[in-house]
């Protein structure tokens, strides 16, 4: 299954979703290498626009994400990943899911939902 | 609450999401338009790369999206969109997912996952 990395320049998107309850944690990207990295090691792997490099999630806060399926949409160039979040908790600020924001008709923030589950300074004291 | 078009040239990410189901639909893309669009009309509103215009999903197949609520993410550059599938199957090939093929541990389809719900031929027969 040819994956095309190359229509938007080498990264694709990759949504990771809990395995066990379906919510949406966080969306990322992927190059090629981190894509095989996934798949030989079974824990997701996205590639840092920021830090331009690669981001072996959970590397720094423990919180890994164990792979369980991977899927590929119709157009072969945005992945789907059903993982086990260790740690409970995929987002930089502590909450579940990244999406932790809901806004309203406006576009306003409505809500945050869900706690935090990790206060994001202790996690990240030692790291920068 | 500010979302950053501009980091990736304009369109960010939309992933949606079945509302009652949990179900991961599809990824498609929205600029600031599309975005302004999906909010006011309560219908998702993409922008098409390849056609490089709006696209308000449904509009060829009638399966549009009524959407349920909007969440954002932790850096304000990609949205997940809770949605009501109408027609049930959100790919143009069918299937309720666009993430209907899953791969197996060396990147090979391993499994078709769901029905297909309507025949892309029938369904497009007069759009294009």
């Amino acid at each position: 299954m040819k994956i095309d990395f190359e229509k938007a320049g080498g990264l694709i998107p990759a949504i990771a979703q809990d395995a066990a309850t379906g919510t949406v944690l966080m969306m990322a990207w992927m190059n090629h290498e981190a894509y095989q990295e996934t798949l030989r090691s079974g824990r997701a792997v996205y590639f840092s626009r920021s830090r331009n490099k690669l981001w072996r999630k959970g590397e720094e806060s423990g919180n890994v994400q164990m792979v369980k399926s991977i899927h590929v949409d119709c157009d072969a160039d945005t992945l789907l990943l059903k993982v086990e979040q260790i740690g409970g908790a995929a987002c930089h600020e502590g909450y579940q899911s990244c999406f932790f924001r809901k806004l309203n008709s406006t576009g306003e923030v409505e809500a945050i939902e869900g706690e935090r589950l990790f206060d994001p300074k202790q996690v990240y004291a030692n790291a920068k």
